[in-house]
């Protein structure tokens, strides 16, 4: 689905990934993370798509739920096994939102 | 494949949409905005990736590189047709790449 986000200025963390293999354990970590982060403080929204490469985007109010996310346990431990086993390589990308606009959305 | 992008700061484009349904036209107006994109002044890469929604990110040096691809006559021409026929919804969001970091890249 595309994100409902609020009015800019919000931030998009950009993740694009290259995997070694699919596996089970994976998709269910990827879930549980969607799960977790929505929960957290600042959270407004994600988006996910994969073929050749996966893009997942997370949107936040502020650099600090940001920072917040990124040192969460859960996620500690994903990034852990992402860069150990999952992922062939990957970029974050932290970004300002400043415009943005919509069709039917 | 995942974008070589210099030392920050540059901006993305965050396109976010979902399609009214699959059409080899479609395919071959994207893969030309992919090659028209690409030799335009400013442009430093693109990602994209697709399933429930399509989420398409190209990387420029600055606003004005921004503006100037969003005024192309080619792209004026998809994007009108992006309206009319192929979309059901998207989003655009204009970001300022303010940090980056990677495994692998």
């Amino acid at each position: 689905m595309i994100a409902k986000t609020p009015s800019t200025p919000y931030y998009a963390v950009i993740f694009t990934s290259t995997k070694q293999s699919d596996s089970k354990e994976y998709d269910q970590m990827a879930q549980l993370m969607v799960e977790v982060s929505s929960k957290q403080k600042g959270f407004l929204g994600i988006e996910s798509a994969r073929n050749h490469i996966g893009i997942t985007i997370s949107y936040w109010t502020d650099l600090d739920a940001i920072k917040a996310w990124k040192s969460n346990m859960d996620h500690r431990v994903a990034q852990e096994k992402g860069r150990k086993e999952w992922y062939s390589a990957y970029k974050v990308r932290i970004s300002k939102v400043e415009r943005d606009y919509g069709f039917n959305v």
